[in-house]
């Protein structure tokens, strides 16, 4: 096969649902081609015009095209290994990236069309959402969603973790399960110089 | 195992997303318990407290939740054979559902926020979106989304062909494909009775 390629809009603030298809690739060291453009540039228009929904992130590989990053991510973690280990997990894998998935929304509303204000956000919304992934956290309780291995969920989770922490420095101090597991991922061989590059690069 | 209750949201305009849900377990005539809350209501905020999410549509049996409308239909499509023959037709029918998902979204925040006028969704956002709904169907050609069996997608697919139908009555007109599988759907005989009752309750 060849080596799939991810398409994915330009890193800026906030950075791209992209993101969790790149920190699986990397964690698992699985070779990719990291394609980026700027929605704003030349090139995009007639990029889009290639794509199924028009949209990013997108998967190219061996002619074959997969849209929608759910899609995507389940995708992988069928074919690497990354979705539990039978069909309750799988299911709670997916109930759970979809739960992070309508928090992010949440998030996108209110930094782009300002539906909320930034102390409501913070205050109230963020961490409704925080107590139920909390608590989701702790039923398979281990050092990630489930277990002492990652899956795909996890990277999702991480990525809004990091996202909400950048946005709010004490945000995950009311929920030790889950910035336990913000600081474990941190620390993954394969991720910690991207990771560590990816913040500086922002400041 | 004991049969599966589903939760969901009271018929009311616009219909909810348990709907994709219910279509599924009527048309391959599996048993569940279809049980309805009106969010308005007396029931509804000590029933929402029990919810992993205190969201519906929600599934419960033998002590189990599944959350996320997403989450709950995929799970149903691999334990009821609604997922495809293999990964490929696995992963489009999970892209195709996604960009379904889109359609809806931008459809409730059009009824619900008027994010935009009823001319524009109407003549130019769900034009878009049908055309490439018509052309993903066109991929696998047949009476449904993946040949002549359903699966999931084709409940989720239906349920929004037949809510912007009702919309707009000429609005499929120009996708002869979508067309043709949404009155395919209407007459499949395990729907025909429930599809009729429901239109008339609306009316």
């Amino acid at each position: 096969m060849a080596v799939p390629q991810l398409y994915s809009k330009d890193q800026e603030d906030p950075r791209g649902l992209g993101e969790y298809i790149r920190l699986l690739y990397l964690d698992n060291k699985i070779e990719f081609e990291d394609l980026r453009y700027n929605i704003g540039g030349e090139e995009w228009p007639e990029v889009k015009k290639k794509m199924i929904f028009g949209q990013m992130p997108a998967l190219k590989y061996d002619g074959n095209e997969i849209a929608q990053t759910g899609a995507i991510m389940r995708h992988l973690a069928r074919i690497h290994d990354l979705n539990g280990s039978n069909e309750e997990e799988a299911t709670f894998l997916d109930m759970f990236f979809e739960g992070v998935r309508d928090s992010r929304m949440k998030y996108l509303r209110f930094v782009y069309f300002n539906e909320e204000t930034r102390e409501n956000h913070v205050q109230k919304t963020l961490p409704e959402h925080l107590a139920n992934f909390e608590k989701l956290f702790k039923i398979h309780s281990g050092d990630y969603i489930i277990g002492k291995k990652t899956n795909y969920t996890d990277y999702s989770l991480f990525e809004e973790l990091d996202v909400y922490h950048t946005l709010d420095a004490h945000i995950l101090d009311k929920f030790p399960a889950l910035k336990a597991f913000w600081e474990r991922m941190w620390k993954r061989p394969n991720l910690k110089s991207y990771l560590e590059k990816r913040a500086a690069d922002k400041i």
